[in-house]
Parts: C-alpha cells; sequence; structure tokens
C-alpha cells in the first residue's frame, strides 16, 4: 500500500465524539480549577472521567483487555490531539501524564500478577501513579547515567535509598514506579532496576509539592526522598540491571504522546487567536487583514501540520517498530515542543492584553503550561545530540592516534 | 566630543549603590511576596523605599527641587538597570511604572498647582497613580485612535464617562491620568484630553483586578468603570484636545525606562544561568562546557549587549530631542523587548527543572513577567509599522490616478 | 487503511534505480557544466537523457501512454526527491521544471490534436518548453492579476502583445505556453487565456538571457517581448477567459515538485556535511562532536524530515483532490522552501572555506540555487496570504455599516 | 563626559565626503567589474584609488605621518560604513581587507626599516599584500593551534614550508605576511612567527585561484604552496614565536572594520528595498505598505540600528584599550556577520524576482558577498564559543577529583 494520511473510519468516530466530549462537557469544567489542573479535586476527575466513560471515549490507548478502545500509536495519534484540546481532556480520558505511559510499561514489561495487581486499575482510573526518576543535582536529569539513588538487596527484596524530584503526579498516587541503581557508578551507564513501590510503602515519603510555571498536570510535581525503602522481590519492574533499557520502552512512545496532547492544546490556541483576528479590528481594518497578524497565523498553520505530519510519522515507525523509530522520537519531540510554544506564543501576540489575562481566554494559561514541554522527557539539546550522533556515525572515522586532541 | 560610552562617575556612583541595596536589601525581601509584586503588601512597599532612602538612591529620575536625583535619560539607562535586576527594585527606588512616567508627563505638562497637588506626594512614594487609556474591544487597544471613553463639557468641569482596563496599579492609588475623548469619533484621531481623577471621586470605579500572566508589578492591572464621573476645570492635565499628542510626551521615554528595568530583569536570569552553567555537571562535562549550552549563552551576552547599546543611543536621541529620538524608541522597544525573553527563554532551557521552579530560582517567575513586555507600551507589530512607515518616507511616490488598488 | 508511510515497492525500486544513476551517471558529470546547468550544452542534456532511459529512469512523471512510468504525486515525491540530488538529475530524467509543470498542464487542459503535436515530443524529451506569466513590473508578478500582456481576437485567431521576464527556458525551448489577458484590466482578475505559440513564431523574440543568481535550470530565465505575435484558434490552451483557473492545473502540482526536487538537493548538502563532521577535527575534537556542529545538524535532520512528511501529505491530498489541497500546497511551499534554504546554510556553515568554494564542494552553488525557490512559484509572503484568509474564513465576522476604517 | 553619540564634525565631514564620492564615481564603476571584485583590472583599482585621492579620502586609517587621515576606530566606523555602500568603495580608498589590516599591523608591531620598506608603499596603494594563514585541513582554520606551515631556522634567517588557500589578494600582491609555527605541533598552541616574504621570492607560489561563493575582494582567494621559501632574519615580522599574539593584534581590529564595511553594504541593500517598497505595487497596495513587508523593512532597520550601535561601542573600548575590548569584539563579529545577512536576504526578498537578476540590482551579487562574513574572521561558531568561555569564567567551579567525566 502507497503512503496514505487517511484516518481509520472507527478512530474518526472516536475522535469526533472525543471532541465533542471535550466541547461540550470538559472545556466548561476547565472554570470548576481555574484552568490549573495540579490543584484540581479528586472530584473534578471522578466527574470528568466518569462523562468519558458514558460518551464511550474513555481509555482510548488501553488494550481492550483491560477495557479500553485498544488504539495503535497512529489512531492515539488523532484521538490524542482531540482530547489535549483541553488541559482537563487527557485527564479525563485517562490518558494523562504519567499514567498514560505506566500502563504501557506495564503493559510491556509487568508479570501477569503485577498487571492484575497494579495495570488493571491504573487503567480503570481507580488508581494513579508515578514514575519517579528524575534527581535534584548532581543525579539523574537530562543524563539518566548520573543515577544516584540505589537498590541494594537485602534478605527478601530491595532496599531503596534516595532523593527525586520534580516527580509528576507523585501526591495521592497509589503506587510509584521508582528507577534505581542496582550496579556501576554515577556517570556510568552501569545497571538499573525500576521497583513497584506502593504508596503506603513508610520508607517513601513526599517532601514537597513543587510550585512550578506550569499548572497543567493532576497532582503537580514533588520532591521525594526515599529512606530504607524495602521492597519485596516480586516489586521488580521488569529484569534486574535493565532498567535504563525499560525506561526507553516507556520513554519512546511516551514521548510521542506528549506530542499529541500538545499539539492539541496548540490548536486551541491558534482557534482562539483567529477568532480574535476574524472578529476584531485595529488600525480600519479587520485584524485577519493586518500583513504581520497574517503571517502569524500562517505560521502556525505551517507549525500545525508539520508537527501533525512528523507525528504521524513516528506513530508509524513505532507502530512498526522500525529501526528509525528512535530517531523520529527525538525528532518529533524536539520540533513539536519547540513549534507548540510558538504557536501558543503568537496566539498570545495576537490577542494582546487577552492573552496576557488568565481570566479571559485561555492563552496567559497555555503559555505557562507548554513552555516546560521543552525541558520534560528530555531537553530539546539533549535529543539534538541524539540526533546529530545517529545522523554522524555512518560517516564517523576513527581518530587516528597522535592526531590532535585529548 | 567623539562617540563615548563612558559613564559619567556621579551615576556609576549611584548605580553602584543601587546594585548593592539590591542584592542585600531587595533581593531578601523578594520572599516575602513569592516574587509576585502584583499581591505585595503595601507595607513591604514602604519598608523598601524607607531603605532606598537610606541608601541615597531613592527618585534618580526625579528632578532635584522635587527630591530626587535628576538623572537624564542616560543617566537613568544605567540606574534603572542596575535597580531591575530585582523585580521589586524599580518600586523600592520609586521609579517603577506606571509612576514613574506619571511623574515624568506631570513635569512636563501640569500646571504648577496640580504639581504641588500631584507630584510632590508622588515623587516622594506618598501617593501612588495609575494612567487610563487602554480599553476593551472595540476601544482603545494598540490602535489610540478607536478610543471610546469620552468627557463632555457640563458647567464648571467634564463629565466622563467610559470603560477602562489593564490599568496598571489603580488598586489603591491616590488618582488616576484619565485619556477621554473630547473631539471626533472612535477610528478617527479627534481630539482627546487627559484628566487627573482623584481616587474618591464617586464616579471612577473598580470593577475588577486581572487576574494576569504577568505579576511584577504594584497593584496588579484593573478594570474601571467610569459612570457620569465629574471633574472640575483644573483637573484638565495639558490643553484640551492635546491628550494624543501629551500621550507621545509620556511613552516615548516611558517605553524607554520600560526597556532599562526589563534588561536588568534579564541580566538577572543570565547570572542565574552562568551560576548553573559554572557548576553544574552532565554527561562527563561542565554545563558551561557543552557547545549547546555555550551557543545560548553566548547568544544572550550578544543580546544584552546589543540591548544597552540601543537603550544608551536612544536615551541619548531623547536627551538631545532629536528628530530621529521616536525612530530610535520604537527601535528599542522592539528589540530589547524580544532579545529580553530570548534571554530569560534560554536561562530557563539551561536550568532545566530548576528553571521551571517557582521556589527554586526566579526563572519561573521571570518567564511570566517578561512575556507581556511584547503587547504593553505598543506591541512589536504596531512599532515595527511605525519604523516601516518612516523608513519608506522618502521613497515613497505619490499613488497614479487610475492604478490598481482602491 | 489506516496512515501509512511505506513506499511501494516498484516506487521504492524506481527510486533506487534513480539515486543510483544520479550517484555513478549525474554527479560525475556535474563537472562538465561547472555545476552551472543554466549553461549546460545541449549535448550534455541528450546524453543524460539517454542515460536516463537506458538505466530505466526516465519520465517517471509521464503517463504510461506517453511513454513514462506512470506515477503518481506520492510516487513522484520519492523518486524527485532521489533526483534532485543532483542539480543535474532532474533535467537527466526529464522531470525538470518547467517542462514537467507543462507536461502536466498539457495533459490535463489539451486537446487531442495539441496533445499529438505538443505534449509527446515533450515527453519524450525531443522539445523543450517554457512558461510565459511573469512580466516585469507594474505587471504579474506575485499578484497574478496585475497581468498585462493582451491577446485580441484577430480574424483566424489572436494577437498577442506583452513583455515577459524571468521566463525559465525559454532560449532553445521550440514552444512557449503563453498566458495573456482576454478580458478586464490589470488590477482586476478579469479573464486571462493561455496561448501556445511556436518558437518559429516571429512576434515572439527573446530579447536577454538575464543574470540571475540562480543557474540551475536549463537554458537560464529569459526576457520576451510579444509584439504582433499572431496565433491561429487551435493554439488556445484550455478555455478562452479561465487562464487562471487553468495556471492553478499547472501551479499546484508544480509548486510541490519543485519541492520535491529542491529537497533532493538539501539532502546533498547535509550529507557533504555529514561527511565533514564526521572525518574532520577542530579543537581536539571531531567536529561531529562539537555542541554547536551537532545542534546544525539535528536541525537539519528535523528539517528534512519535516519537509518530507509535509511534501507526502500533500501528494495524497493532491492525489485524492482534497478540498484542503491548495492549503496544504501552500503550506509546503513555504516550509520546504524555507527549511531547505537553512539545510544548505548550516552545511555551508559546517564546511567553512570548503562550503564556499565553488570548486571543493557543491555547496557554494547550491546556495545560490536554492534562494530564489523562496521567490519563484509565489514568494513565501503570497503564500503566507493566502494560507491566513483560508484560515480565518470561518471566523470571519462581517464589517458593520458605520464602523473604522475604510 | 557622559555617554555620547555625536560624531566629531572633521569626521562627520569626511564620511559625508566619502558618502558623495561612493555615489558620484564608485557606484558607476561597478558596472566595469560587473559588480565582481575579484576579477576587477588593476586599471580600474588605480582610477578609483586616483578619484579618491582628488576627492580627499584616501585611506581615512592611515596614520598621518604614512599619508592617511588617521582616523581612530570610532571615526573609522563612520566612514568605512559609508565607503563599503559599494562593494567597490573600500578598494577605492584603500581601506579594503587584507591591505586594511596589514598596515595596522605592520604600524604596530613592524621594524621602522620593514614599515619604510613595506607600510609607506602599502599606505600609499602602491603595493598590495596579502596575510597567508589558512590552511586546508587538517591544517589551520577556525583552530589556528592546527597550524601545520613551518618555519626552521638556517643559516642568516629562516625557511619555511607549508599550504595555505583562501589567501584573500595574494595573486599580485607584492608581499605575504606568513604565518609559520616555529615551536610545538600542530594541535598545541606551541609558538608561531609572521614572516614578511616578498612575491619575487621563488619558494613562494600560487598554485589556484579559488572560485568562491563571494567576489568582492580585489584578486579574490588563492591556493599557496611554500617549498623551500628561505627569508632573511630581518623578514620575521615581530617576535619570534609570538605569531599567535601577533595575529590578535591585527584580527581585532580588522574584524570590526570588516563589521563597518559590510554594514554600509547592508545600508546599501536596505536603500534598494526601501525604493522598491516605495515604488511597487501588488495586490492594489504600495509594496511599503503590505504588512509582512513592513515587517522585514522594521526588522532591517532594527539590525542595522543595533549593528551600529555594536559596532561603535566596540571601536570605543578597542580605542581606549578595556579589558572587555575582546569580548565585544567577537560580540559585534557575530551579531553583525548575522544582522547583514538578515538585511540583505530581506532585500532580496522585497525585490523579487529583481532581488534574484544580477543585472538589474546589486541585490543578487550582495546575497553572495555577505554569506561568507559569517565564515570568515572566526565562523560565528568560535566566537560563540570564545564569549561562552569569558562569561562563564567567573562562575566556574574547580571540577571535583571522582565526580562523573572523563
Amino acid at each position: 500500500m502507497p503512503i496514505q494520511f487517511d484516518v481509520d473510519p472507527s478512530v474518526a468516530r472516536l475522535a469526533e465524539a472525543t471532541a465533542e466530549f471535550v466541547r461540550e462537557v470538559v472545556i466548561p469544567a476547565e472554570r470548576e480549577c481555574g484552568g490549573s489542573v495540579h490543584d484540581a479535586p479528586q472530584a473534578l476527575r471522578e466527574t470528568l472521567q466518569k462523562g468519558a466513560r458514558e460518551a464511550g471515549v474513555f481509555a482510548p490507548h488501553v488494550p481492550k483487555r483491560w477495557g479500553g478502545h485498544g488504539l495503535d500509536l497512529r489512531g492515539q495519534a488523532v484521538v490524542f490531539e482531540a482530547a489535549g484540546y483541553s488541559v482537563l481532556g487527557p485527564l479525563a480520558l485517562n490518558c494523562a501524564s504519567p499514567d498514560e505511559g505506566n500502563m504501557h510499561l506495564l503493559e510491556k514489561v509487568a508479570t501477569e500478577e503485577q498487571q492484575a495487581r497494579y495495570l488493571r486499575p491504573l487503567a480503570a482510573g481507580e488508581y494513579r501513579s508515578c514514575f519517579a526518576m528524575t534527581e535534584p543535582a548532581p543525579g539523574a536529569g537530562s543524563d539518566p547515567r548520573a543515577l544516584r539513588t540505589t537498590a541494594v538487596r537485602v534478605p527478601g527484596g530491595w532496599r531503596i535509598d534516595g532523593h527525586k524530584w520534580f516527580i509528576t503526579g507523585a501526591s495521592g498516587a497509589d503506587f510509584a514506579i521508582v528507577m534505581a541503581r542496582t550496579d556501576g557508578s554515577p556517570g556510568s551507564s552501569g545497571g538499573a532496576t525500576m521497583f513497584l513501590v506502593d504508596a503506603a510503602n513508610p520508607g517513601m515519603r513526599i517532601v514537597r509539592n513543587i510550585d512550578t510555571l506550569d499548572e497543567s498536570l493532576f497532582a503537580g510535581h514533588s520532591e521525594l526522598v526515599f529512606e530504607e525503602c524495602v521492597v519485596g522481590e516480586d516489586q521488580v519492574l521488569g529484569q534486574v540491571h535493565r532498567g535504563f533499557e525499560n525506561a526507553q520502552v516507556r520513554l519512546g512512545p511516551a514521548r510521542l504522546t506528549h506530542c499529541m496532547r500538545w499539539l492539541g492544546a496548540a490548536t486551541r490556541a491558534r482557534d482562539v487567536a483567529l477568532e480574535r483576528a476574524g472578529t476584531r479590528e485595529a488600525f480600519g481594518s479587520l485584524l485577519g487583514d493586518l500583513g504581520m497578524v497574517q503571517q502569524m497565523l500562517a505560521d502556525s498553520e505551517i507549525d500545525i501540520e508539520a508537527s501533525r505530519a512528523l507525528i504521524w510519522r513516528t506513530a508509524w515507525e513505532l507502530d512498526n517498530g522500525t529501526a528509525s523509530a528512535a530517531q523520529f522520537s527525538s525528532v518529533s519531540k524536539v520540533f513539536v515542543a519547540e513549534a507548540v510554544g510558538r504557536i501558543v506564543d503568537r496566539a498570545v501576540q495576537i490577542c494582546g492584553a487577552l492573552g496576557i489575562s488568565a481570566e479571559d481566554a485561555p492563552l496567559a494559561r497555555l503559555i505557562r503550561e507548554v513552555r516546560p514541554f521543552r525541558i520534560y522527557d528530555g531537553p530539546s539539546e539533549t535529543h539534538r545530540f541524539a540526533i546529530a550522533r545517529r545522523a554522524v556515525k555512518p560517516y564517523r572515522q576513527p581518530r587516528q592516534a597522535g592526531t590532535a586532541g585529548s
């Protein structure tokens, strides 16, 4: 079959239903949390997820045996974008970060018992989870090899000690997936292992909920301390020492689903700008007929279509497990994160004072929400580094002994 | 005398004293308002202004006869930048917007009685003021000719009716300078007039304090309604029908002092990034030794020096009342507003999670504060329009009758 | 079928054969014309086309009944990119501008007699052609409505008078397709008509071959004068007065095939940069391991993939004749023209002096060739204008009588 | 004296005379070499220099005792910009690269005998010279430490062996200043020494004149070979082993004078664009009244003023020998080289086909001339590296033993 951009009819129907649900139910609910999802009440989450179930749009990405629609990544690309039109949309559909990525990871690497215990209720929206990897300096940040949290064997299991921060959704989560070093030392890749830690474990403690620029993820970002946190052998997720590899299992698609949701947010900003441009007059002309405004509007259309085309391409590469999938994943992450930032920024500029007011339009919130996307899930620089390394590789000459340099 | 970039020794001393005051007194006080100046308590303002007086750095721009240092704009360029290093600095020195611009306007166009009644206490920090010009759509926004608030003659004075928003500092201000149409109709330039309206006037009412992206100006931005707001003839500021011209008296320098203060904020962001780059390691290297980080650091140095050079040049043009002053004012506004945005954005990117946390570094706040600067005091597009018009003017051919177009 | 990026195996084989032919035959021939196609000898064209026929890669876009491979636009996207790897590649495959677009136009709107007389030899490489639309100021440039060349009815046919310039391939062409106004006046869209004019017609005269920045199109760009150029009724191409509409028949796909070919050129520049980055040392490091170089390399990878994804999407829209095809055509033109410019520019920067030398690498030539692409076939600004108009349209409020503005 | 942007009256007069001379004499002469200075005849150089002498504008930078106007760098900033308005202007005034930089170097480090022998006729326009530093890979490029050309002591002097390329003005030059390694090995800074080599020396040979993208420097760029090139002890320029340091004596100001001349070229491109914008109509409007064109025009005004302000600042720093001079020199080089590129690029875009034609406007040539400026005299990346290093230095923490990294 040749190159093809038709959307599968069943996916298109689900996307339309999602768009309608977001428009009719989710956007009106934004007022209830002032647009900030960080501090949204648990009741709002429950109401929205109930609404999504009734609208038949809940859990689009979840395999059918766990109660979802079982979409592949191309299907998710279409539906998640529709959900992302409101910052509350992904929460409503139970496809928000970090739960969505954790479901994918558990589906791929958890044992059957672990899936029954953790994945089933997570997919149903009964549980929430977090993914505890990032550490304060000099620990694991954009460079995961700097990992400092350790897990050592103790009789019957492992003891985890360390310090994590910017752990999204940790506050109120039912369990955490924790990355800890089980081999090597900070700076070497060595070996890491993932552990499932229940919220009730007294060795895991939230020390702070961080006040961040963005506020669009349920329960916000927390700082955690692990002190003599003991877990049983059956709490190891995936194989021992294979944590870095398994993190890639999660991060590849998780990066892309981030792109999908944020592209939806960008289309919201674009629509606000278009409505303004189509109705507001300035300098004796409709705003949308002024050349500099047209330039901004056109550039946002271009950014949206280029982003969507890259996301779809990457979804196809990942769905087919191609050798280029990792490269496309990085390419999309950088391009979409930066494009989304530009699109929202232009919308703010076009809307003027209205773009600055947090009450009169969603833009003043969106500009805060999208900025960290260039940092989360690997800063643009880290991905550019990886992209360039892969591109240069076939041309790389072995360094000759005796030449300049160290 | 040839081209010359030496700073006058007395100005240099005042700038150093300001920098020290900001470092020792103002920055530690930032915690008291969580970095948000919008909701800072009046007591904090009084404490900081008292400190500035004791440090001998209060009111650098105020003429000596009103108790200030009497700096020209070149002197202000150096000192305001030092003050802007903290968002609270200009408040402490009583050179924050909108009071600073209003002082300048009153100095230039107010009668002696009006100066004694309004300028004296404003310069001393006893009063606060606001400048009520911007209106919600379809009123005066980036296009002042759309002005809809009216003032009509009544026996003994004028009656003002209209609707204003994004009026900075209105909440708690002792008086407002109000722009109202006294001739013509919206869309024509016609004639506008400025009025001094006391806070006690029952015809002026705050209907809302707007929740905005930025929070760096004392008392925030408010929405005001004028209903049968009657003022006496002696409350006319400047000449009747000359309001648009007088607004330029205020805006030319006010735009530039904005640039000065924000450049100071940008140097703060730059320093945070440099400290991070000089101390944090990633990928087996100091952050500041990684090429992509170096590129960001270098670009910020370039942006800072280009901004400073343009501000100084524009200050010199304004100090000398040259024919190019208006053009330079627009050139600086566009360049500096955009450069400051880039500098803060790069600092956030370099600092990663730390740049996103509102508690751990000032960047997550600064990125919110600087964004509106590209909109306030004339959006970049309006200034670019004016710059291009002036540049094309000498080359413009009269349109021939009968050619294409309307 | 869902979203799908697999290339049809027969297309993939043709693309591989094309890539091999370009590598083995075309690139070695570049020396013969010093990389400049403008002044390449006719003999070189014949040799290359003969080679392409022997390699089985000639005329990929031409319908099978005229002797080509009959690829749709998605197929062309893949093969033209491979051909564009050398500036001589499209000439060799007989899919260079303007002949390629003219073939498409003749296929769509010519009568059977006209196809036999003009399309058959054009498709076979026996004829060359040009498309005479652009006029010097104040005639038709980026605004086609300014068309000044006229055609008036004379007994048995039409008389064409006017002035054209930047007519690619005119020198030595066997016939021209000429756009002339047959109704209305310059500035109104009115009606235009296309005419087939034989090179032998004494009323059509080349007055100058223009020395342009780019030199990558066979026979370059010429200035033409039409004086009492009389043609018969059977030389009308398409319907009378439908010239503007028919121009779109040509330009929609022609713009996209330009993008395909130039993307191929960009991949050449990228490969030169990668080879340099993988083998050259500076500052004690491989060039490709320096962060700032990595940033450029990564940005070019991103630009290439985003360009390719947009081209493929647009090809699909055009192949399916969707309502969005025109919008996608403009989106791709702007994005790809600018991306290609950036990619070549970065390659030059990475290669340093080597990128500046016209003898030691193809970059110094390529940077000249790709610049005009942002102007030809509609400057970026014209396309952005069209993109914004379409985007605003659904939101546009009818202007109220009596509001501001003219 | 405070900050000050007035131009000294005598400098202003010289700049005006230069502008007039360029307008009346130099620009008309551009046709004689088709805008390409590379291949301009020697007679044209002589005629133009004679004209400059008669107009009293010859050698503005040359000390009075050698027959020039003795301007400091601030004065040169104003006059060189006026000269650069035509690519032939600096040649006419004898302030073109590389002679201008070589005069400065000889003035600073040559012995009195060397000055009499080389500087006097060079300043008078009787001699031409070149500066032979750059080498083909893997020799000295953007990293001077990679220097491979060697000079070893022989009885009575030195023997130079090596390979240089991109040596501007070498063809027909009367002497070369040659940089050769006299200590250490490629990759270490070691010690280099400069030598004065007469054109007649049989050990120095031009092997190729390189066909480059740019053609704006008299006699173009050549490739040279040194084979057993023996020079006397009195041909050592400056101290032995101090070549790298002395190169900085030349490069600091030489970089800035490049900026001055290129800024003049940018103002030419800007003027062409303004004239077009002020006279050409499109879409029923004057080009200069279209918003997207206004944006380009405004951005070029901003780029020009920011460039000029940075150049003047840097000239002042260099004139006063401040500690910041080197940093400002790099800041200006990067900013101005990139700004000039943008300005010319925008002018091309505004002028459309006219911007592409090498005959109808100077833009198609200028876009070729300015591109290499981002590479010559240190590519932007090398300067950004240096700028960032200096900025980070005060914050740099010593790396701790045992931390991550090699």
